[in-house]
Formats: C-alpha cells, sequence, structure tokens
C-alpha cells in the first residue's frame, strides 16, 4: 500500500504562528491545548490521534483571511478553513492532515444585507443559522430561511459542502447567488453579477456572463469563500407541516413509488425526510431504554418502537407552503395518493405562516426555517453524553428499487458489524440521499473500530452498485473519491488540475474530498 | 488602442485539414466556400469580413471529436464549437477569430436514453429541440421538455449558452444533470455521479462528491460537451396558457412589482414574457405595414399598434401547469393581482395537459414545450427576408426601478440611432432579463452600423447603471466581458488561468466570452 499522501509532505507551523499572532492579535490566534482541542474531531475515540489541528487561526475580516495565505505561501504550511466546523458527523472543523492550521471563520459573522423585496440576504461565513435567523426577527424581516436540523452550524459552509434544509429554499446549493471568494494568492474573485463593481443582480441572476465557477468552491480547496448570497422565501399564507407513518418496513419500496410524482409535479415542494424506527426515537430516547443485549437490537424490539403511537416502521416528514386553498387541494392529492399505502397514516397540522404561534414540535420548527439543536441527541443513541456518529450517504434516484438497495445494503453491513441501523432519506425534487447515521459510543473503542470499519465497507460495496457518497468524512475522503473511477479517474486528475493552477503550493485544505495538491502527491 | 487579440497568434489550417479529411472522411470536413459560408455570422453585412470560418468539421463520434482535438493541438489552430450554432443574434456559428476550424456537432444527434420514471433524458450536443420532442413523441413517452422560442437550436448548445425556455423546465441551466465533457486534451470527464464508471444517479443528482465543474463548461472555453442530462417534466393535468394586456406604457413598473411576489412564491411557475408592441406586432407583420417613414416609428403609430385587438403597449405571456383545482385557483389570485393595475386585462386558454389538442397560437405551443419556426418572423421587422437582429441583453432583479431603467435605456439608445425598439423582458424566478432585439435590415450598411455602434453603447452605458450582459454577440464579447471589472478584472484574470491550465495550446474557441489563451494575450 502507497504511503497516505499526508506523510509526503512535511512542514512546520511555528514560525507562521509568531508571524501570525502580530497579524491577527492574540485573539486571531489559538494555540492553548485546551482552545485548540475543541476543533478536534469530536466524535474520534480519546487515543487516537488523526486530524490534530496545530493551531487554530480566527481572523475578523477579509483582510485578516488575506494576511493569513500571505504568510501560509511563505512557509508553504497547510490551511483548513471552516465557517462554524459544526458537522460533526463529517468530522466537524478537524483538518485532513494533522498539524494543519485550522482557519476557522467564525468571528467573520456578519449579516451585510438583506432585501426585503427580493427574499435575498449576503452574509458571511461565520453567520450560523441562528444568527441569520435572529437578525431576520430583530429587523423585522418577514422573510423565511432554512435551516438544517441542527441551528448551530454555518450557513455558508453548510451550502458550500451541499448541506439541505427543509422548506421551500433547502436545496441550499440551488438557493446560493454569488460569492466572493479569496483564492490561494489573496487575490478576491466575486462570482456572477458580483464581477461588476457596482453589478445591481448579484443575489438575483446566479450567473454572469462567461463560465460560472461557484460549483467549484463548493466541497473543494480552491478558496475561501468569504462572502455568499442566501435566498430566502416569503412568508407563506399556510404552513401545513405533514407525517405519514409505514406500519411494515417493506412498504419503503412503495412510498417511495408514490412519493416520486408528487416531488417531480411539486405538489410536496419541500425536502421531506423518512426516518426509520431506530432513528426516530433516537430523538427521544437512548438505546438503553429499549434493549441493553449486545449486538444489533432484535427485530421485536424495533417492532415494538415502530408501535409506539406517531411512530412507523418508517415516519416521514414533509411540509406544504402557500396560498390556504392550494395547500388544502395539495393536502387532499397528498392524501389519496398515500391512502393506497396499506397500514399508513397521515396527519397534518395548519399554521398561519405569517403569523406563526410557539411551535412545539422540534421537526415543526425545523420546516418552518426556525432553527434550534433539539435533534442534537439523535447521535447519542448508544453512550448517552459521549455518543457520536458517522453520515455514511449516498445519492440515488427516488425509486423503490434504490431505497430497498440502499436500506438492505446499510442494515445489513451495519448489524454484521454489531450496530443498530438508523437511517434517514432524505427526498429532493428529483433525487435522495439515503443517509446512514452511523451511531456509536465515542469511548468504546471496540464499537468506534467497528463503526468506521463498517463506513469504509459499505463505501466500496455502495460503489459496486452504483451509489456515490454525497459527502464524506475525513477519515473516507481518499476512499469515496477512488471510487468516482471512471476514465481512470478522470474527476480527480481533472481536480487536480484545477488544484495546481489555483493553488500552486498546495496551502489550502490539502486532502479535502481526496484533492491532494502536488507537493502531496509524491 | 492595443491590436485586437486575434491578430496576434498567426496559424495555418491547411495541414491541419489535409490530415482530418482521412480521419472524420468527406462528409466531415467541408471547406467548399458554399458549405463554409452557411456556418458565417447570418446577419452580419455581406461586405464585412469578420468572424469567417476558415473551415468546417463535422465529426459524428466522441472519438472524432477527440481526433480534431489531436490533430489541433499538434497545428496549434483554433477550434471554434457550436452544437448547431443557431442563436443567430449572437453570431449563429461564425468563430470569433477569422480562420478558425469551426467544428459543427449537428451529426452527433442520439437521443441516448430516456427514463420515463425520473423525468430525466441523455442526449448528444447535435440534438435539436426539434429532435428531442419527434423522439418523445414517437417513443410514446409523455414528458413534456422546454424549448426557446425557434425550436431548430441544440438543446445542449442553448443550455451551454444559459438560455432559457418557457415552462416548468424553461431555467435550463438548473434542469441540466450531468455532462460528458472531452478537454482540450482529449481526454473525457463525465461530472458529478458520472464520475463513477456504473453511477446510478447521473441524471438524476447534479452533483458528485467533491467540486461541481458544470458551470465552469458553459459560456465558456474550456471542453467540448459530448453529452448532457436533461430534466424534462410530466405531463400536467391542466396547462393554462395567459395573457395580460397593458394599455400605458409607464405601467410596466407596476406589473412587475404585482409579478415579482407571484414569481417568488410560484403562483407563477414558469418564465413569463413581457413584449413591447412593437416586438409582439414583429411576429405577424413587417414595419412597413405599420410605417414607412426614417428614423424611429412615432409614438402615435406604436399606440397604434397598442390598439389592436389583443395588443397593448406591453403583453405577458405566461402558463400555469398542474393540477386542475389547483391550477384555477392559481388563476384566481393572478387575477387579483393584476386587477389592481388600470387598463390591464388578463385572459387564459384552458387545456388537458395529458391529451393537448393541435394549439393554433405559437406562444401556447412554446410554453407547452413543443418547438416550432413560427415566431422566427420577429427578425424581419426591416428589410423582410433580409431581416436580422442582435440580442442586447442584461440581467436585473425583478422590480419596477430596473425595468424602467432597462426600458429607458434601450429605447433611447435604439431611437438615437435611428432605430425602433424592440424589447422583451424574460422573468425567472428570482431575476429578468431585458433583451433589446436591435433589429436592422442586414443589407442596409448604414442602418446595420448604426444597430452595431448602438449595442456598443448601450453595453457600456449599462454598466454604468450596474447591469451586464447575460450572452453577447462575438462582436461584443472583449466589449462585455470589459464591463466585469470588480478588482482590477478578477473574472478575466481567474478565467484566463483556468484557460491557461485546462488548455495551454489555447486551441478551443479563442476570445469565446473574451477569454483568449495565452498565446494571444501578447
Amino acid at each position: 500500500m502507497a504511503a497516505r499522501a499526508e506523510t509526503i509532505h512535511a512542514f512546520d507551523i511555528a514560525p507562521a504562528i509568531e508571524r501570525l499572532k502580530g497579524i491577527l492579535g492574540p485573539e486571531g490566534v489559538l494555540t492553548d491545548p485546551a482552545e485548540v482541542t475543541e476543533f478536534r474531531d469530536p466524535f474520534q475515540h480519546a487515543s487516537w490521534r488523526e486530524f490534530e489541528p496545530g493551531a487554530v487561526l480566527m481572523p475578523s475580516s477579509v483582510e485578516g483571511v488575506q494576511a493569513v495565505l500571505r504568510i501560509a505561501n511563505e512557509y508553504k504550511v497547510p490551511v483548513w478553513t471552516s465557517g462554524q466546523g459544526r458537522n460533526n458527523g463529517y468530522g466537524g472543523a478537524a483538518p485532513r492532515v494533522s498539524g494543519s492550521l485550522v482557519l476557522s471563520l467564525r468571528r467573520m459573522n456578519r449579516v451585510l444585507e438583506v432585501d426585503e423585496e427580493n427574499a435575498t440576504a449576503l452574509i458571511e461565513p461565520g453567520v450560523r443559522f441562528f444568527d441569520l435567523y435572529d437578525h431576520l426577527r430583530a429587523t423585522g424581516s418577514k422573510l423565511w430561511m432554512s435551516v438544517p436540523d441542527l441551528g448551530w452550524g454555518s450557513v455558508v459552509g453548510n451550502t458550500l459542502d451541499h448541506g439541505l434544509g427543509y422548506n421551500l429554499t433547502g436545496d441550499h446549493v440551488a438557493h446560493q447567488c454569488g460569492m466572493e471568494v479569496v483564492l490561494a494568492d489573496g487575490d478576491i474573485l466575486r462570482t456572477g453579477m458580483g464581477g461588476m463593481t457596482n453589478g445591481r443582480a448579484w443575489q438575483n441572476y446566479k450567473r454572469g456572463c462567461g463560465p460560472s465557477p461557484d460549483g467549484l468552491f463548493m466541497q473543494s480547496n480552491y478558496g475561501i469563500v468569504t462572502k455568499m448570497g442566501v435566498w430566502l422565501m416569503p412568508p407563506p399564507e399556510c404552513y401545513m407541516p405533514g407525517w405519514l407513518t409505514l406500519r411494515n418496513d417493506s412498504d419503503l419500496e412503495l412510498l417511495l413509488e408514490k412519493l416520486r410524482p408528487l416531488m417531480l409535479d411539486g405538489t410536496i415542494p419541500n425536502q421531506p425526510m423518512i426516518i426509520n424506527a431506530v432513528c426516530a426515537m433516537s430523538a427521544f430516547a437512548g438505546r438503553e431504554d429499549w434493549y441493553t443485549g449486545e449486538g444489533p437490537m432484535p427485530e421485536s424490539v424495533i417492532e415494538e418502537i415502530a408501535r409506539q403511537p406517531g411512530f412507523g416502521r418508517w415516519v416521514m416528514r414533509f411540509a406544504l407552503y402557500g396560498d390556504e386553498k392550494v395547500v388544502d387541494r395539495q393536502r387532499e392529492i397528498v392524501e389519496a395518493a398515500f391512502g393506497t399505502i396499506p397500514g399508513a397514516e397521515v396527519s397534518f397540522s395548519k399554521y398561519d405562516g405569517r403569523n406563526l404561534p410557539e411551535l412545539d414540535n422540534p421537526h415543526e420548527r425545523v420546516q418552518a426555517g426556525i432553527p434550534s439543536m433539539a435533534l442534537d441527541r439523535m447521535t447519542r443513541w448508544y453512550g448517552g453524553e459521549h455518543g457520536g456518529h458517522i453520515g455514511f450517504s449516498c445519492a440515488a434516484p427516488i425509486t423503490g428499487r434504490d431505497g430497498a438497495a440502499l436500506r438492505d445494503l446499510v442494515r445489513t453491513e451495519l448489524n454484521t458489524a454489531g450496530l443498530d441501523y438508523s437511517g434517514v432519506i432524505i427526498v429532493t425534487k428529483r433525487s435522495m440521499i439515503h443517509v446512514g447515521l452511523v451511531v456509536f459510543d465515542t469511548e468504546d473503542e471496540a464499537q468506534a473500530h467497528n463503526a468506521y470499519a463498517a463506513c469504509r465497507s459499505m463505501v466500496r460495496t455502495a460503489a459496486t452498485l452504483g451509489y456515490g457518497e454525497y459527502r464524506s468524512h475525513l477519515d473516507f475522503m481518499d476512499l469515496v473519491a477512488e471510487q468516482y473511477d471512471y476514465n481512470d479517474h478522470a474527476q480527480r486528475r481533472f481536480n487536480e488540475r484545477i488544484k495546481d493552477a489555483l493553488d500552486p503550493n498546495g496551502i489550502l485544505s490539502p486532502g479535502k474530498q481526496g484533492i491532494w495538491p502536488s507537493a502531496y502527491r509524491g
């Protein structure tokens, strides 16, 4: 086996840190181990020593970011960037290459502009979902935003990592409009209509006149996004979150077949999430409340969970938004479509979207774009406060065949590894993401090892079936990239060409998504 | 003034042509002037000698495209690519650099796959809108596609040039999913999930795991797209095209203010086109039917056109699609919103979308995704069969202020040049494109000169107001790129870096969108 790429390129961050202290000030450079450790992979076993931050840099301005890159180029040291670094199932803020300078943009957290008429915002990368929400409410804006299940992450960071939310603007990449990017050499690029000094349509028209590089700066290591446009939505007259429960595990296939036409024609306009029984229960209880035996939870216990009120073998949350009469009609269509599934139950709540009450159910809050942390406990199925998870997440067409294949693959491999199958399927208009929440007790080293091994195995098995990951944990980035093998890994070879052209010293996030600069390729 | 870039780099295509005849065969290499002339800018005055094709190459396969690039690299000759080359308002198939080999992909015209369940297709770049439509109907597919006003163009070519259609999938870039690209060195890249040899979701999930370069291959000269995924739509239960007419020119502003919320919340889900009186009449009559004087048509004649049945100072075509009850309700909402504009009239037709009758009105056909050439006569306002036009097309937010600014700018500059103002505003969910159809008699050299001069002037004036072109004619590509001036033309400098990395010999479409390879930059 070849040497791991990150061991090829030696570097020393100490002189760079000294220089940076003078530029960023003491609050801009964290070297105290107690502070730096907060930027480790939060779910990595305490005895493991991969993906260790060398120090943490926290500039507060674009000029600060440029200064970091100037020094990094001078000393040829790697800089691993994150907005908030809260995508914990994929490694959090931790760098792929141990000893890297971790560049955290948490202090660049200004909402620069909200255009109420056109429902757009321009924000910095440290803005959390909580921050944007608070800003909108504090300034009297009526606009809704989209949030993922946990609100503590960076809006920009989530978008750049192809993250999803759950209302009309929940396809975050599709609702990004315009970027400012600091390139590796410190040059500042504004994409789309931001290419004009006084462009009127930077946050309205996604493209410019010429190639659009925005997609190039997502899930990559080609530049540091310092501003991004976000599309918001006007408040709907009517907000109607819905639930569907399935009695039988095997009816997942039928559900997906009934759901696809409703997604394609826009009857269901958000991103429904189909949650299996274990995963649904993990929002309310720990595993020990249901089962304390070794190995995967028996089918009989899962059935018992599924029989709880409001539960099922699968539960789908989704929502409708808009004119009340239109929404009422959409509800009828949805009920008619799902009514043909034996044992399926559908229910709805209904709210005035322009005058929302306090929503008790965290799922209803998420689909209304209200950030919270209520669903954080889902990762604590094993191990209580020490629970953790890895996301194993594949993209697929919306078909029963594909849903069954991914469910069976992930369940079989996790059960073989002695782990419970906790999974959700996030459905978008044209595709779905099956997320295996590979949950484990981070203090149980054997179980953690099993979880990682199962993920590695699933990446390979999924690829033989034609499924690729849409996002990946640090530990699997090379392995995942390896599966994109068409034409002798043309994607990787192309990505490396762009990398070498834009970042010849290889300072930006080496190894991100399996893209290594030339100095690390040996 | 600096030398024009295209004059810096000398080349000789003769030896390359000899080699290519042996590879592509006689039907793959056109050198007969009578055949080559078909690939000129169709609206350029006959005495002008810019943008002249050197010869035309017509490979029938990916291997043929690779062979062309191999030879072009060997002899360092420029290759200007088009699918059909029918975007006549922007220069047709003609190359930016005279003497270039024109690579026409018209013979690569296979519909490779249609997935009826998931409403997707995989097509080659020579597939015309007519071809895809015929394929769908001939194979019994029920799916609808999107078409622009004229059906003879390439689906891929239109998409790559940021073209628009007029139904639920009318934002063509947003409904592209997966590409195969031949890079300048002949290497083949498949984007997104096509990066896996047997990827299941290539036409379903737009991204892969890593950066997305698709936007980079649009409006650029970085590669040749040889396959592309297209999203289609299921047939709607109800298809309801609508018309709105405005009595007063100044009510355009109010219309845009009423329209924006209906676009943002999806009540109107297609791409409405707002057409001024002269443009609307040009679909039915020539200018001489209304006025034969010199200079711009007087206001009194325009008013007379506007008073014709079905006309107005502005006419908006738009359409609703879906469940009949939902569509009926959306109609009520639309009528209520526009009913507050004095002198506005709204009317609708209603069809069974799953069993469409023959549609007489070409606009109703276009919005149903049925290709035709009926609207071609709009470019023959002046000069009858010798009529031509240049598209001057700016992107803007959907506001009355922006609509009025662009209308006034284009009208004033065209009238000053002695030309009538023919214009449309194409409205998408979040932005609009004001297209000034700069119509002229291609045999009237003075008028053609005036038209070109007016366009050059408008590009500059628009930029001072913050409006950039979304697409540009060959003649203005450098000038348009020049307006994207933020940070010392960071976009152009970035585009050049990518160009040099991907195409070091500078063979692919030099000068496209103002992107020149290093050999031409002097």
